[in-house]
């Protein structure tokens, strides 16, 4: 389908990224899922809540399992969540004697919040590398251009001279700080989400801890109490990625207007235009002020979606799918036309 | 890909709609590029811009037509529009001595815009008919239960007693003035955008305005001046779909509330649940708060894009791809697990 | 107080409007809501309701009343509505026999929200008012430099010549629209609210319609069933008025482009700066694209107040309370400043 | 003026917080504004670039110093910023021959900014005074009810049987999580802002960044490079400050929630109605839902303001003054309001 550019046949040639793509894609969705269940099933077995022989088998039977996904699309119409007919589908899969020990005192919150996270971790290191990457191409402009005078300019006008080094440092040093907000969110987003079916992991009599603890470790996550219905990890993560595509479009912002004032900047690679052939368009710099304000309006719904009633709430909690894959997905188109914008600009400053 | 759950494998089975994806898909959008393209020449023929024979032959060549759709996309990441490509391909397929004639005088702006516009209008009908089969199917609920007494809660309290009709009556009057808005609202949206390089139709002769009536005839349009960087028809639009997702919202609200509250409510068909297979979850109606809350976060990106500088903002407008066909499948979801929730309704009131 | 700058002791000279000021504050509050209870008591008297004495009482004791406001402050603190208090304070002006039947049959939000419409009478004559003077500024630009030539801009970079005056209608065609808009939404916003404790006028003995159409009457209201929990007026209200910031915030940026690109246009009387003396800052440009985006910014939160759950919403409603007054102001802002900008343009185009 | 809630005469009984209507009102705000022109002073005077005799005279002229606000307000109106006239009043205070040593090498931004970010100091003590507060209040009734039954609800239904103590920890949890955010966000948000017309410290000679630590010193702030077109500090700390809403509504919800439910909470206290005497309204639950959603529409607002454009955007800048002192109120308010409400609560669980 098309209705997200993130997703659409050609619109995503512009907003898409690959990488981005293959890390938030149905497969790595069902790895996820399925590598939850076998660490669920293996944690149970060496705490001996079920046998060994249990774990074996739900591990060997989730290998490389492919669920049937139209069935699962019926499910999540009817269920709201795709784990009850997935459950079933691996049930079946793993057979008798073993099938109920698979998902034993999980809920479908534990599965998809967990499996979630687990996506995270690559998207994170992905990130991390394109803002090292691009702090780099920021220093190598400095090092080119920076002695270039441009002229300042506030309130939108010419105001006295500076130097275009001064101007690339206000487009790369909050990238150094977003590195480091980066590295900041890691031990509190980084988590286990495991509760059962109302938070209190009610089914595991008294070994629920241990078994969250040695999840985790399979995981490689972190060890935390359940937070499903306690959500600040995840809105912290979506301020994060909005102040990054926000510190972006300042740069494509100010690409745009630069090339806009003449001879302030030499951009090569600009797109075309349908009605004037001739025309450079400097196309990544005004997407870099799209993806902005559009993680900037996002962010909204991801605060909203803090207001959980109860243990669980089912509106609140969908509204982040609703969102934040989409907030990802721009982070990660933003780093990569920032990156390649970088590359384009043949000179900044006189 | 994925990253939309209007666009995902399985989460669409909750949160999609078939009859709003195939209006909105690649198919149709094509198909309505196609159709710009060739009332363009026909008209401009008939204004003896262009020769009769030219306008036959890209009618002929476009009937059909199946763009590549990977070069599309690569045009889409050179040019942030898809339209100087597809122009090109058209082109290749009209061939000699005509080929040049076809997007004569026209910019990709108004291709896209008017392609779009083509296809709110069955996107209109669509919801004009689920409003008026909503706004029966809480007529009939308010026949068989309204007279049932029902406890009035202001402020999340009970206050006094109230029939189940007052109850009904609050889902569906602002149903009755949202299909009122509808009607009001298409002649200043189903507009043809018609304005060349810079809105001025510079290529056309003084025969511009000509051109764009017999167009919009064509295409069954109303016939206004270019209205490139004036957005107000747009961003009013995305209003009404959160007014309809918002009313919706609060219907699916009162649900969750009454099916809480014990025996006020008798629902039939919930979703089950991973964890409590006999516990009956209202989906629908918790779906139907994700969504308002999702459009009254995307609405405000929609006035943003009010903000569009000069005489055509690649960033603003960009910003309403993100986000105004996205809002317009959230109404249609809402508005189909509306309808599906009256029917699941077996009492109201005690 | 000065947390918001529209109400903040300096920067109100620039963010504030003294007529707006007037029309919003609290005299006229307090004003609005005397209003209601008069016309309440007088047609519950003519109903039959309560004595004519009564009404009569009621009319004398409210005329010049002036409540006691630390003590509305504390009474808003405690029960979340001033009315509460209010109403003491004026059952005990009132005095026996007649007290009682003051606010006989009404609750709160029937005062608070019929007399929020009636201040919004005179805030729609004044935004009519203003956007009739505004559209004849920009006629009058037209008419002096329309002709003059125009660099036409397309995605921030110089496409083909066009002229001054396209420019400037595609500022001034969305104000015709917006005027329309506000004819529009009159009979669905001027309307009273009246409902009693739970929206179902119960203590009026069936008389209960003819006392609120006696009302409505009374006030220059529009007579509707109460409204109590479907605020799709006023979400409408709130897009109106971000649909009319954000236009004026196109204007602001545009002229701020223009100021910055050199010759382009010439302005008179710009704002100074601290640092450098002879330097005209375009601050009444700058502040409509800040309006515009505040406005674009809380529509949200409007939408967001649609989901009242039950017979009212005590956080919806009062959610209300926090962004309308204020996206009003800004309304009402912008147009003063933009009015004040089309007066310092001394030529637009070369 | 009373545009908003937050300074309106009798509204601010609920919304309004004495505390940080100090910390926030025109008088601190003076002062912090004359405390960095006296710091600016001294430490030009340390670094030779002024007199030390000229030093002393602006901190002994600007000590008490009570401005003319009618005249900053038109200053305001004309220049954007009340800091010209600001400088003129002082100037003249300080008068010959030292005047023209005030804010030499400053503008308007250094002395706005800064001045905000040493009124942001007492704010995050006031806030973490409260969370520490608030978290130990949430320990007494964990300690008091926990071991409560209390029925877990997800998705709004009745799910299983859990503690109070598992539904208090998911109030308390977030609270302690933010305390620890507000410490790391210190040392990031608390620096000085000083960069000179645009952002080069150009007239300082080559001492400017010498002046900018010691100022820092003398201030209490951190000294870092100028950040004027940089705003991700203030974004993050408005991201912040919605995590706290967000928590603090979640707790507000549940709380309604359990009052409406019946018999799983005894509260004392709740606000009253005009038309129901008995009724008792949860309206500090229901207040802290309103503020969780007020922060949550605005934090958008604060997210679009990091689109600086060059050195200095009025636009995005001044969109910051219409939002953050807002939102801080918020907050401060929800954490009143979020302990008085913990004071009322009698019972929670069966």
């Amino acid at each position: 389908m098309a209705v997200s550019p993130f997703d659409h046949p050609f619109l995503s040639g512009l907003f898409g990224d690959k990488e981005i793509e293959a890390l938030l894609g149905i497969d790595a969705e069902i790895d996820a899922m399925l590598q939850f269940e076998i660490a669920l099933a293996e944690a149970e077995a060496e705490a001996g809540l079920i046998p060994a022989e249990a774990a074996s088998a739900i591990a060997k039977a989730l290998a490389g399992f492919k669920p049937d996904t139209a069935a699962l699309r019926s499910g999540m119409a009817r269920d709201g969540v795709a784990v009850p007919e997935l459950v079933r589908q691996m049930r079946e899969k793993v057979g008798a004697p073993h099938a109920d020990r698979l998902h034993f005192g999980a809920t479908s919150q534990d599965v998809i919040d967990t499996a979630f996270v687990l996506r995270l971790k690559p998207v994170l290191d992905l990130f991390d590398r394109r803002l090292a990457e691009l702090t780099e191409r920021f220093d190598q402009l400095d090092k080119r251009f920076g002695k270039n005078p441009l002229m300042g300019r506030t309130r939108m006008q010419a105001a006295i001279e500076i130097s275009a080094g001064a101007r690339i440092r206000s487009w790369r040093d909050p990238l150094v700080r977003h590195r480091a907000r980066l590295e900041a969110v890691r031990p509190s987003l980084l988590t286990i989400q495991f509760g059962g079916a109302a938070g209190t992991l009610d089914k595991l009599g008294g070994k629920g801890e241990a078994i969250r603890a040695a999840m985790a470790q399979r995981l490689g996550l972190v060890d935390v109490p359940q937070w499903q219905s306690q959500r600040d990890g995840m809105a912290e993560f979506a301020s994060f990625l909005s102040l990054l595509t926000g510190s972006l479009a300042k740069f494509g912002q100010d690409v745009a207007l630069l090339a806009q004032a003449g001879d302030e900047i030499a951009l090569s690679g600009g797109g075309s235009s349908s009605a004037m052939p001739h025309k450079q368009n400097p196309v990544a710099a005004e997407t870099l002020v799209t993806l902005g304000r559009f993680n900037a309006t996002q962010l909204s719904g991801m605060h909203h979606a803090l207001i959980h009633e109860q243990e669980r709430s089912g509106s609140a909690w969908s509204l982040e799918w609703l969102i934040l894959p989409q907030m990802i997905a721009a982070a990660g188109s933003a780093l990569r036309l920032a990156a390649a914008l970088t590359g384009r600009i043949d000179r900044v400053g006189a």
